[in-house]
């Protein structure tokens, strides 16, 4: 599966930091910032869920179509009136308030009742912020939902196209429309701290005033008693023989990198951070076994915030254990308080750790100062050279050091993914074999129908849990659009006439997985077979890459594109993201990308996706997706006196010879290709049998060069 | 010939601005910085001269070994002594002096005269700064020169090898040496702005002040009357059929970019801009065809500073058609005071500009506006929100205009190089011949008889001027020294043993030449083949690369590496360098490197060298280089409706098959490699005869795979 940057043009800017990667999901438009001064901001969720999710989660949401026939303008316009009722109250006196996509912690798939820019504009796209001001609605989202947010919003929305000739980002919008000196409400806690003070700056410019509203979200005001109760499923502990290490030795690791960059205590607010090192899995959200919490790490003391109602016995002892304290979740800011107070120095991700949190501390920082300059009479804010402020709290603004701990796997859990890998394949061997059934037998099936299917098969695998992020099932030119998510109602039919792209992934106790196929029931022209071809060829070269330490990811991403370049191609995404462990399908902090300001280096351990593409407008869409974990090379020479990379493969599932143009490969793309194919039926053949298992040899046996 | 960043380990950072590329040449080593936080100074000439150039040169100096003898303790610490004495002149006052390599030009070869550095430490490398204190004195250089600075300071100077671990910069060195509250001296000239600002800032720390000296080189006053005048050699106009675009259209484009940016008026330091705008070439230096001069153009006039002995009647002709003003090479601060009294906004590249100029014209504006404000008693500098400060004069801070202007080279300039091309490999064919024979004679031939052999080869070509930088002739392990110059009295032996490697370049009328060959005049191990073979690998990889328009030079810099990284060999230089038409061998803004900084998309009619290589220490050094023109590529798509680039090559001599180990070469490598074979003889051929002409058979003529 796919990283996009943005659907616009391909940018050669890049995100400043490469922990942006996902935590810009919803705000990921050129909403507040034009691309030129802040191309970070076009980081955007391929795989970002709408309202819509089926299967597999805890509630479920109502095609587009049908939302839309009830949210009627009158609907809609109560909840503005309401919400704009709300501006004048004493506590809150604000002129406009901003909603984005995001919960607390900058997830990439959030919990319906966190869904407050779709309960409030009736846009259920996974991106997109809402602005209201006391007579103006309006909402920003991108290319691929301005056919749905038309259709969805009501007259009372103005629609902004974001990336569009002359559309405003909406920080303009509100420098534009409010009278100079407006107060533009926010609530703190959904916004990164790094992403408040751009929008703080940016409408400061015309005297405006960004107000934390901590209190109260207002747009649950307004929802009120309709809105859903915050998820509250059992979390679980993530066995020991599938993490590898335990959370005391993270622990541990952890207290050693606080100690050495001066730090006494960490908040952690990424969900996946939390879970990796707490070795605790929860299913809070669709997809990402994660649950919601806040975690502080002291030198001495760990604090869990959580809903405690989540937590069993078990996994009680586990944290106990571990030396975990439980606080509620709702307890954090004060926390963080009490952390200024007690002069601790806090390592602060501001990139992920929301504004509520960060301003919290610093103001108690400043209340921390005020005290002592009027107790002691004099400045006793020391000032020292070398370390900083010394002799009370400060925040030390870094990258999370969980990122890059989590992102490099241990045995253990490399040997979780390569096992959930191979019953994945087995799943996805049963489904093409039922799938090339179904199409000779001329059943109609639909796109969303196929993906049902696969679930099937993926549900009967050992250890299943969850899709690992919502199934792209294209068929002809819907596999074109690299973000498509096929309706029931709307949803195109699958079958020997066009190519079919099918871009999946599951959760499983023991790993991640995250596959691309694509593949034609038919007779494939040859233009598809030559586009599929270059992909192939861009595919193994990422794969066979050999490359110094070092070496940050983009230096191999042309290697993936060189194919297609040669006839005038291109694809408009990246060529690899980080996977989880038995955790999200997207991290960082590395990635295989043409945007290149993400410097870190690919280390040994490190999984990325190898997925290169093509997308022919209104046509077909090509795209094959293997995962691939970094490992050492042990090669001939080491220059320089270092180590050299390579990858060795996860993903286990034919590659479809028919649409291979094999004249366009050289000898070694060939030897490639039918190596890869033995390992393919050398691994997955013992766990298929029957018609799958003769499949499986049809689909892996050598081909012979003609 | 390649481009070398640093001999240190790989830096994964790069130059901030690629105009820095070779501005930085003398300054280039971590003697103001460490590596970490400015990498760009790393940037260091590969092909810098020593002061000992032979041939094609108006000045010749002895052997470092002669010089060595000459220069005694006394004769040094007599130059110490007599710097040290205007230190506490009254106009002077200082308590340290730091000579750089510089010129105020930022050239990558300069004249004797301005060699102040090597005058008074003795050390004649291309690289190092000299900085005297009243008790001390100290030099910094890398590595290449450690033992050849060892040689040659007397033992009155502290050498600091410039990247060994605890070395200090020679901003942390004055830090510690001076008392705090000094005054630190330099020849304002001698920097350019970005560099001396700094410095500034760094000595800024312990309250070191920076002093310009503006009205004498303290050098020049200790050199004094045995110091070479400046060069005056007489300077031509470039004709018309080379140079492709009159005077007049080239300034009616620069006032175009002028206008474009607000500025009246730009200051033009760099000798290669000036010939090329100018279309003018000289012979002040040896291997750049440029002369002593600075430009200033302005809406409706233009004024080129320069010593009017160089000017004969014909030039005088076309500066006058022209409209082109001549003024004293020394009034070059009093005109840029000038301009700030007229109000101009003056465009400045600070990074090529030097200080003297850039804080002249800064000062100027100040006592425009203290003169404004006490004659009308008010505060009349006025902000304009969008302009900045108007009604005034202001410096606009930008890279040079003519810099990618002179980059993207036309329809006459590229048949210029293609033409001289073509006697550059003639003269090569004849001068393999001769090697070979001499070979076959079992002759002694060193390596500087060598060079200097080819060198009569190229000679005797119609058009030729001169090298275009020095020789690098390297046999065995001398190949392995990147920065290698063969002395005449310390050189190897050229033989049937050992690999030789041979990169060199010429400067004609119509074109300028950079090429390296490596070859084998016996039976080359078969390591050295595997070797060979990888390099030109990625020579081919990158000669056959397809981009897409907009793509960075960088992008491509792996493609050159990836068949050396697969068994664990790498190189320590950049992959390409941009070279002038006519004009500097090295030249920006585009490059090829790992070295990312460097945004500049590469575009269609840009020259750039494709010289991979590998470099065994104290055994064998290889590299292939051809140069190649950016060129469009008629690809069957053009996805995202932009074009894709491609590469002609310029260089057409035999790479030597002997060292191929054909089984390594894929189908399209084979292919690749008779294509160029035999273009090589459909074009050169016909400009040798009898035995070079039979050479070049054999040596073009098709391989067959086994």
């Amino acid at each position: 599966m796919h990283s996009l940057s943005s659907q616009v043009a391909r940018p050669l800017c890049s995100p400043s930091s490469h922990s942006h990667y996902f935590r810009f999901l919803s705000l990921s438009l050129p909403i507040f910032h034009s691309s030129k001064s802040h191309p970070k901001i076009f980081t955007i969720s391929p795989k970002a869920p709408l309202l819509t999710v089926r299967n597999c989660t805890s509630f479920s949401a109502k095609p587009s179509s049908e939302l839309r026939n009830k949210r009627s303008n009158s609907d809609s316009d109560e909840k503005l009136r309401a919400l704009r009722e709300l501006f004048s109250k004493p506590s809150v006196g604000i002129d406009a308030y901003i909603i984005p996509s995001q919960d607390a912690h900058q997830s990439e798939f959030i919990a319906e009742c966190y869904m407050r820019r779709a309960y409030i504009s009736g846009f259920t796209g996974s991106a997109g912020t809402a602005v209201v001001t006391k007579d103006k609605a309006a909402l920003w989202t991108d290319g691929r939902y301005f056919l749905q947010a038309e259709k969805q919003l009501s007259s009372s929305w103005i629609l902004m196209r974001a990336g569009s000739l002359g559309v405003p980002t909406t920080i303009e919008w509100l420098n534009d429309v409010l009278a100079p000196g407006g107060r533009v409400g926010i609530d703190p806690f959904l916004f990164s701290s790094d992403a408040a003070e751009e929008l703080k700056q940016g409408i400061a410019k015309k005297n405006h005033e960004l107000v934390f509203l901590y209190d109260k979200n207002l747009v649950d005001e307004v929802w009120n008693k309709s809105r859903p109760k915050p998820p509250n499923k059992p979390i679980r502990v993530h066995d020991l023989k599938y993490a590898g290490v335990d959370v005391a030795s993270k622990l541990l690791s952890l207290r050693s990198e606080l100690a050495d960059s001066g730090s006494s205590a960490i908040v952690i607010s990424m969900l996946d951070e939390i879970a990796w090192l707490l070795n605790l899995r929860g299913s809070d959200v669709p997809h990402s076994p994660v649950m919601y919490a806040y975690l502080i790490v002291e030198t001495d003391k760990a604090k869990l915030f959580i809903d405690t109602s989540k937590v069993s016995a078990e996994v009680m002892d586990h944290l106990k254990n571990a030396g975990i304290e439980l606080r509620p979740y709702d307890s954090i800011l004060s926390e963080v308080e009490g952390l200024a107070a007690q002069g601790a120095n806090v390592w602060l991700d501001i990139s992920s750790v929301n504004a509520a949190i960060v301003k919290t501390f610093n103001s108690a920082c400043e209340r921390y100062y005020q005290s002592l300059e009027s107790k002691t009479k004099s400045k006793t804010k020391m000032y020292d050279d070398s370390n900083g402020w010394s002799g009370g709290p400060t925040g030390i603004y870094r990258v999370s050091p969980i990122s890059l701990a989590k992102a490099v796997k241990n045995d253990s859990e490399l040997e979780g993914m390569r096992s959930c890998h191979l019953r994945d394949a087995a799943a996805l061997v049963q489904f093409w074999v039922w799938m090339e059934e179904q199409i000779k037998k001329n059943m109609k099936l639909t796109e969303v129908e196929v993906a049902d299917k696969l679930l099937e098969f993926r549900s009967a695998q050992p250890g299943f849990l969850d899709t690992s992020f919502d199934t792209i099932s294209g068929s002809g030119a819907n596999g074109a659009i690299i973000h498509y998510r096929a309706e029931p109602d709307s949803c195109s039919v699958v079958d020997d006439k066009k190519l079919f792209l099918l871009d999946s992934g599951g959760q499983y106790v023991d790993g991640t997985t995250d596959i691309t196929r694509t593949v034609h029931f038919g007779e494939p022209p040859s233009r598809q077979k030559e586009c599929f071809t270059r992909v192939l060829q861009g595919h193994i070269a990422l794969d066979q890459a050999v490359f110094p330490e070092n070496t940050p990811g983009f230096v191999l991403d042309a290697f993936a594109r060189s194919s297609l370049w040669k006839i005038g191609l291109d694809y408009r995404h990246g060529t690899g993201h980080g996977v989880g462990a038995a955790l999200n399908v997207h991290e960082g902090p590395q990635g295989i990308s043409f945007r290149f300001g993400n410097m870190t280096p690919l280390q040994k351990g490190m999984i990325v996706s190898n997925e290169p593409g093509y997308y022919e407008d209104h046509a077909f869409g090509i795209r094959i997706e293997n995962l691939l974990v970094v490992k050492e090379v042990d090669t001939p020479n080491r220059f320089g006196g270092i180590g050299y990379l390579g990858f060795e493969k996860l993903t286990f599932v034919p590659i479809q010879a028919k649409l291979i143009d094999l004249s366009l490969l050289s000898a070694a793309e060939f030897d490639w290709l039918n190596d890869y194919h033995s390992q393919v039926w050398e691994k997955v053949s013992p766990l298929v049998d029957g018609y799958a298992r003769e499949w499986l040899w049809n689909n892996t046996r050598p081909l012979v060069k003609l």
